[in-house]
């Protein structure tokens, strides 16, 4: 039922999660994942490793899942599908750092198949700067198109608008950071599957590396009161655009996943104030004016 | 184009917020409400007055607005009506306490009509304590019960029921609190817009009163760290529901209304830590027990 390519995938993405864990402990030296193993009753199940109150991060997932089993009615009707078993299996990661000077990080790579033979690979990198660095915003963007080139150089663009227009909150008129790639159903011939898994691995790889420079890079900053709390101000657009839009949240919650794996891109401390503006030519305003589609950072 | 008779309910709401308003600074002492008027673009406008870090109100938010002009596309197709001028008007209250032995608090009323005659009214209180104490929860229910037997004894089961069923967390498989009354679309003949307006006026009136008993009774409580700690997780279950669930908010961001007066409604801080699990026969899991349906509390 599961072909050989899935388990390979899956087992592939078993080894990524456990080296990013590895990455980040170093990273971290203070605190340590917890490893929380766990089945799902129709089929398959997952690791959903969780850190918290570490030297640099202050809330962090690194999850991997590999469910299978009949497509649950509510999806088979959302996407349109016939009755069929599915295989799913992914690497979700989301990273809430102490520091308000490291970018917030969610990363994501996905293989579907069913039994009729549909497959499809999704995922994408994107960083959400509490505040924006415009030499970060380059260095993030060009580690992404470098990944992208190596397997298309139409890549860049197209999943660098999907990854704007993707991570856009409607009500707030503002997008959730500087984006990043975003991509889903890339599916075609079996030379494509290759050539798309290669492209997914390339993905899964850049995160480990350009994290962490971002992260040693501004992990020693000084911050004052102020930038804590406006990073916990902006944490409550993350939360916003993850509860009302993600997909993958929505996803999760319809279909009864296990929750607190889902919502472990929560951040770990929010504030909400009324009708906050930042000061004019602040670091904050400045920030808050990068927060808009279509900026070239490479 | 407005009716009359929605002039006048419109007016009374006014009154009401500003009774309220009034009773609330009392409580509070030491803050006052910030006032915002504000206007829509396509007709009508609302005042919105939040009160930030009081002795006893840490976040609250105590909203009027009567907005009107033509329905927008997406609530024509989504309440499956004809193309229509509407006018809506209505009173909305969050109160997200400093003492977490203090419940937070949420009211609703509201007027809706439209130039074809259609119209009805819709509204509720619910509260939500982050410690269940069984003689409030009998108070509370008490109070909303005597209020809808006054115009019919069929209400408070009905509407009790209601509230049970809309404030629900599926993903959590939790109640979002211990409930209340909840009841939308009252309609009828001429003779039942009075005696449901009447009805309304009544569970405006019961806000207060209820509400002040209850703060004062806690407001000066002793509690801990850990129970402030407590009332920050469960109060990301409250954000968890609006932002998921509550068909106000997504009306709210689906037409593009004032954001800053629809999230008043997020509490000022919120924690999300993984998996927490009370501890067995502590407050908090006698609490979690308490977080379902069905309770019969009066």
């Amino acid at each position: 039922m599961i072909s050989t390519f899935a388990q390979n995938v899956s087992q592939w993405f078993q080894g990524l999660q456990a080296e990013i864990i590895e990455g980040l402990e170093e990273l971290d030296e203070q605190e340590k994942f917890q490893r929380d193993k766990w089945e799902r009753a129709a089929g398959g199940g997952g690791l959903t490793c969780i850190l918290q109150n570490g030297a640099v991060i202050e809330k962090g997932g690194v999850n991997f899942s590999a469910v299978h089993g009949p497509m649950p009615e509510k999806i088979l009707n959302a996407l349109k599908l016939e009755k069929s078993n599915f295989f799913a299996t992914g690497v979700s990661i989301v990273l809430h750092p102490q520091n308000p000077l490291v970018p917030i990080i969610h990363m994501n790579v996905r293989y579907f198949e069913m039994d009729n033979g549909t497959w499809w690979f999704g995922g994408g990198i994107d960083l959400t700067p509490h505040y924006i660095f415009e030499e970060d915003a380059r260095f993030f963007h060009e580690a992404l198109k470098n990944t992208c080139d190596k397997t298309d150089t139409a890549y860049y663009p197209k999943f660098k608008k999907w990854a704007d227009d993707y991570f856009y909150i409607p009500h707030r008129k503002e997008t959730r950071g500087i984006g990043g790639i975003f991509f889903d159903r890339l599916s075609g011939s079996e030379e494509e599957r290759k050539r798309h898994w290669n492209f997914v691995q390339n993905v899964g790889k850049t995160f480990l590396p350009t994290y962490l420079f971002l992260a040693n890079k501004h992990k020693n900053d000084s911050f004052t009161k102020d930038q804590k709390l406006w990073q916990e101000l902006r944490r409550g657009r993350y939360v916003e655009f993850n509860l009302v839009y993600d997909k993958g949240t929505k996803f999760g919650l319809d279909t009864d996943g296990r929750i607190e794996s889902i919502l472990m891109s929560m951040p770990p401390e929010v504030k909400w104030q009324y009708n906050i503006v930042p000061k004019e030519n602040s670091p904050e305003a400045k920030t808050q004016n990068f927060l808009k589609k279509e900026i070239d950072w490479v």
